[in-house]
């Protein structure tokens, strides 16, 4: 409505006379665009019937998410965005724009404070990550402090709405708590990193003398009800931005998924169809919470049609890590749940890392597009500052992402001289895999050099034309191959990063350049 | 800001003629008070330094309460405020505005639905009440249905935070959550009356396989610390406070202490000095508890002055019934805890239903000034609605109580005339005791009438020179009791209010005026 009035520019010009500047600021937040992050937990690259790869595989016609498919159609698919191995690492590059061998919140953080998830090792000691994830206070032990995004879209004007898995940081450390960390409402968000239950049949968890610390906080009005914890959230997040909307604020809803992280549980709604269609019981399952998930997405783009913000809304897919190949829990062959991709959730590999990505922001992104350029999580918190117009204050921490949206605006831009950095020097399962525990990699280009710790050995792939990473080239093009190791090391030991040491002699494992020098 | 602007009455015929009005009434949101709802549980009349009786007691002298000295000097007392002998009956005429005998949410609801809390009785059947307690959706089996005060009190421009206990509804219904009912900021509040335990060390009861559904929800932060659930309370409700109070909205906080029901735990920073005067181990944790909520109390009050608030903001200070006084849990001699007044929680006795309320307005209420007047629960809902103008939406539910502005504004004014009904046709405790169970009653002038359904029996008292109802005129003033029998009899029928029935004939307890024409 004042935007509206302001057109009558001879009254605007009294009003700033009469120094009606900053509520003339505040009256442009309504032109501000919603940001909608829709994220989810553990959902691998094929993990949809949306095609990230050149053609349809099977797996994406065994999953059906028609309102992902909806939301391609509407906006830009990015057929090379990448996160972390693991949730905590990538949650917390989103929190805070850095690359996680900067935050050293490299594995998962456990829910009780200074416990360290990192497996038993006979060979290296386990590095002093920041086990209790991401601190929005300075000087809490085994965390790393900075200036969180929520907090900066608030100060920017935002109504922000947390929803979901949150996962930042351990109880009894102020990162456990959403509102925290910028957060104006919290729903169903806590320390825990996957619910106890996805059924409100069994309260989410919260059963008395059967609950454990993953029980999902709050969401009571559903317990005993066979309301599934996907749609809760929904319904929830919906009620949560009644307020933004009727008050006319721009929201940021980060609408995080439990889903489809382990317990895998059966989504009643969609499970039936899935053991019809000859999936084994585990991968029905699946199937069913990723179909659930889906259901969530189209409820929420329904909802921005249905209160007229779809055309002022950025909405944006994605998820925190590889599709899980391990072989229990899920069913199937071992490693085969991200094919054409190698591995899985851990790994280095592109199974590991690479993720269904989709952005909508219309009047920008074109409708059906796609955009090959690689991206990485860490660059969605500029992304988001600048779709948000909240880059007035600096973050204390360095950012080491950066904005998407000139991609957006012109998805054939390339640039091909940036490299993305992984950093792993952890174990993350004691039974490993291709590509799992004690990691780095780099990718430049089509050029990808993974650096496994443990074997000290570099593997070098062109992901142009061997997306699933069968010929190691390593022995072949040196050249890249050092090239790569060089740029690696060099970012690594810029940002200080951590690699473990060895319990026989105290001494760190090498750094990549000296392996390839070799 | 924009209140100063518009005092330019030039221009702002202008803004109204170019259809500016809506934006100028959201100016004057500016203007509405803030509001402080510092709601305590099972605390009673006695439970403090401040003396509310016509002399200092011993247990003003046992009670150290100096932030409640501190708001009684800055405001007025209320010296005759009165809630129902229970929570839940209280809660949800805090919340509506309805008489327990027309809401019917009449004994305290359960946190697993459709489970009633009635105890077990030989002679009476139990009534049929909203075991479920209040839902904010129609239909709801069990439940009250209407429009809550934090609805009405967002409606209207506020700020809404709950903290604490809320307990309005079981678990499976919408009623359990806090943001059905119009709150936009919920911590830690849900279907259970009270904490499974105030020790941060205990995580308030988290404990994985040790929790029950009383553990308190949120607050992973201060799990595995010595902050007490009171401390945390504060400091989360200083935090929510930020948001209004940077954007300049009036903030409704509701702040509702889980302190001083059961579990009598010690809070260790007020317990040795209670220990040292003396007082049985029991009841130097019962005064720890009262000393670390009047602490929270001072907290904001300190953060109200601190953040030149004070002067905009309505503190509101009350208790939900009457202390508890049933031994055990309670240390010393049964049914002394509340002296002089008779019994305690559960009781249609003075002691079961006189609280210690405050109200300081800075502007109103006078510095140190006294009202006699007689208010009670329901008149909570009129006149937080009264003093957030916030009365332009009529609630669906019919209001009962009257707000009590008028005697911030001139507390010698004084309305004898009025009635205050209470209505208990339930049983709250297998071992009865002085007005427990199976009672109705009526306060008129100083006049209070007593019926017991179970004994067939009336009481009649002068408070006047009588506040300990030792001496029943019953059968001295009859007139009296029978005009009293009468209009309570009245008024439960104008209610439709629920009347126990015998097991044995399936016929209902008589009304009050049946038994006073025997």
């Amino acid at each position: 409505k004042i935007g509206k009035f302001m057109k009558n520019s001879a009254l605007a010009v009294l009003l700033l006379v009469f120094g009606y500047g900053q509520s003339l600021a505040q009256a442009g937040d309504n032109a501000k665009p919603n940001i909608l992050l829709f994220m989810v937990d553990d959902m691998g690259w094929q993990d949809t019937s949306v095609p990230f790869f050149n053609e349809t595989t099977p797996l994406n016609r065994r999953y059906h998410t028609p309102n992902m498919e909806r939301l391609a159609k509407k906006g830009m698919k990015f057929t090379n965005a990448y996160a972390t191995p693991l949730c905590s690492p990538t949650r917390v590059s989103l929190l805070t724009g850095m690359n996680a061998a900067r935050h050293r919140v490299t594995n998962w953080t456990h829910m009780v404070r200074d416990n360290s998830t990192d497996a038993k090792d006979d060979v290296f000691e386990p590095v002093s990550w920041n086990l209790n994830g991401f601190s929005p206070v300075e000087g809490i032990p085994g965390t790393v402090y900075g200036t969180p995004l929520p907090q900066l879209l608030k100060e920017a004007g935002y109504y922000t709405i947390h929803v979901g898995k949150a996962h930042w940081g351990s109880m009894g450390t102020p990162g456990a708590n959403p509102t925290n960390l910028g957060f104006l409402v919290n729903i169903a968000g806590h320390a825990a990193g996957h619910p106890q239950s996805y059924q409100g049949s069994q309260n989410y968890g919260s059963m008395p003398g059967k609950t454990t610390y993953h029980a999902v906080p709050g969401l009571q009005e559903y317990y005993g009800s066979e309301v599934f914890l996907s749609e809760a959230l929904t319904l929830e997040a919906m009620k949560a931005l009644e307020q933004p909307v009727k008050e006319k604020k721009p929201f940021f809803l980060y609408m995080a998924h439990y889903a489809v992280h382990t317990p895998i549980q059966a989504d009643a709604r969609y499970y039936g169809k899935y053991l019809e269609a000859g999936l084994d019981s585990i991968e029905a399952r699946y199937a069913s919470l990723v179909e659930g998930m889906d259901k969530s997405l189209g409820d929420l783009l329904d909802y921005l049609e249905r209160n007229d913000l779809e055309k002022n809304t950025v909405v944006i897919f994605m998820s925190d890590n590889g599709g899980l190949s391990l072989v229990p829990p899920r069913g199937g062959q071992l490693h085969t749940h991200n094919l054409p991709l190698k591995a899985g959730k851990g790994s280095m590999h592109e199974g590991g890392i690479r993720e269904p990505m989709l952005v909508s922001w219309p009047g920008v992104t074109k409708a059906g597009s796609t955009c090959g350029q690689y991206v990485v999580i860490e660059d969605f918190f500029p992304t988001l500052l600048e779709i948000g117009s909240a880059t007035g204050r600096k973050p204390l921490q360095s950012v080491d992402g950066s904005s998407f949206v000139r991609y957006l605006r012109k998805p054939e831009r390339r640039d091909e001289s940036r490299s993305l950095v992984w950093h792993f020097p952890n174990k993350w399962t004691g039974g490993g895999g291709p590509g799992i525990n004690y990691s780095s990699a780099i990718r430049k280009g089509s050029w990808k050099l993974i650096y496994s710790m443990k074997d000290q050995k570099l593997s070098l792939y062109n992901l142009a034309d061997d997306i699933g990473e069968e010929r190691d080239l390593a022995g072949t093009n040196t050249a890249k191959r050092d090239e790569l190791a060089r740029e690696l090391t060099a970012k690594l030991k810029g940002w200080n990063a951590q690699m473990p040491v060895y319990r026989s002699t105290g001494a760190a494992a090498k750094w990549p350049d000296e392996i390839s020098s070799r």
